[in-house]
């Protein structure tokens, strides 16, 4: 872990790390956030999966979070949000390779080389935090859209893992919406059975764990009706008595301002989780 | 006025609006906060002038400011630094030309068509904001940087005219560092004299009113000795009397993490001078 960056940030310190990840096969980059608890003892962790397009410095530049991470002693990982680099398999489309990993393991040419964020979030990343820094194995988990869809899956697949999970207008049903349908068949060919571990809403209908959900959407996210599709979720936690709080939030749209200005009720979510 | 970006902010608007402004001979980009207040009535404003290379963006991104202008109910206004676009003086240099306007009505050419931030901020920008908006005409007036230099010599230059005033980081006497000479030796020519209208420090000892500043300075900070030289201020106060709180923060840098940390502070203490 090679540290590139380092900012005091509300008496702790915004900090970026690189690191060649074994999983990724490619530098990657990832935003660490100490709090000022963290001088004098373990702190918990909250991990942060940014959508599209975005880098390691999207939700540590524009998120607002290090005021809260600070006021309730929680570090704040936020990884880059795919494999990057020179030799990692890209496309010239937002939506596809580079900064659209999805948070899969990909198992198709030519993405199944780098593309696997799936177990570098689940695995290789919390590895590497707990033995570098002054933290606990207590984890919570969090993210954006793409990124959303990633911390809600990896929490219902990993039982036990994270203590408590939230997305902010996160893409609950990828094999029902174009983003999915795209990426899924690029990623992991063209059996839709296959897709089905990646999409949180047909998750739901399985898993044991009840870890309740919290997530945020805005009514004027211009995504709403293409790719986010809440109502499948509440639908989906409806049916099977899974614990959900869905809060439709008039006005806000698919920006950071929306994140930046629900980030606080996330963090006293995810302390009051982690400090049971 | 044209409004060409609209985002819900903690049950505000952060707005971006352009329009032709007559002083810069260009357009202007501004960001606009207006705080929940603001549907009810008229709110005071707070001007925030940004530094070298800003443009109306990084504040309104960065700064986290938006939750403090709606706890306390200010509307928040952010121009780009400069004049811009293509018509306009330019150099290579990031300290010269767009982005670079250094709050100075530029006297020189090729600078004189375009480069009159201290008008626009000063006559023009209230103007519009106060015919445009639903706020009152009591002001207070903040920066970073070149801003933060932009900020104490308007307030101390126009008596009356701001309720409060504080800096980030300011360049406190341009007159005596590498960024001001650089500056004023192209906008305003080579008569030294002429540039003392420019410069905090100067100006101190000439004021009449007392206006207190508020100003934070991180110690971390790459450019503290060559251009920002708080102890300058200090003297100048300390010997004319001036009230200046000044905090030194150890540890914080230059960026905007240094201005998220303190920005409540500063809210806090202009909305106590606005609601007097």
């Amino acid at each position: 872990m090679e540290r590139i960056e380092h900012h005091a940030s509300f008496d702790g310190w915004q900090d970026v790390y690189q690191h060649e990840s074994t999983t990724l096969g490619c530098t990657m980059k990832v935003g660490v956030y100490l709090p000022p608890q963290a001088q004098h003892g373990k702190v918990p962790v909250l991990y942060w999966l940014s959508g599209l397009t975005c880098t390691e410095q999207n939700f540590i530049t524009k998120a607002a979070v290090q005021r809260y991470a600070a006021e309730h002693g929680i570090a704040v990982v936020a990884p880059d949000s795919s494999a990057r680099g020179e030799g990692v398999a890209d496309d010239p489309a937002y939506d596809l390779g580079q900064g659209a990993g999805f948070y899969v393991n990909a198992t198709q040419e030519p993405w199944a080389a780098n593309h696997r964020m799936y177990d570098y979030v689940v695995q290789e990343l919390p590895a590497l935090i707990e033995a570098h820094f002054p933290v606990t194995a207590e984890r919570s988990i969090s993210g954006h859209s793409m990124g959303g869809h990633g911390a809600l899956v990896i929490a219902l697949r990993n039982p036990g893992r994270y203590r408590s999970v939230s997305a902010f207008s996160p893409i609950v049903a990828p094999t029902q919406v174009p983003w999915g349908h795209k990426a899924f068949e690029a990623y992991l060919g063209s059996d839709r059975e296959v897709w089905k571990q990646y999409d949180t809403v047909e998750l739901i209908r399985t898993v044991q764990e009840r870890l309740p959900l919290l997530v945020d959407q805005g009514l004027g996210d211009e995504f709403l009706e293409s790719q986010l599709q809440p109502d499948l979720l509440r639908k989906a936690c409806d049916e099977t008595g899974h614990p959900l709080t869905l809060n439709l939030r008039p006005g806000y749209d698919h920006s950071y301002y929306f994140i930046a200005s629900f980030i606080g009720e996330h963090m006293a979510h995810h302390a009051s989780a982690l400090k049971r």
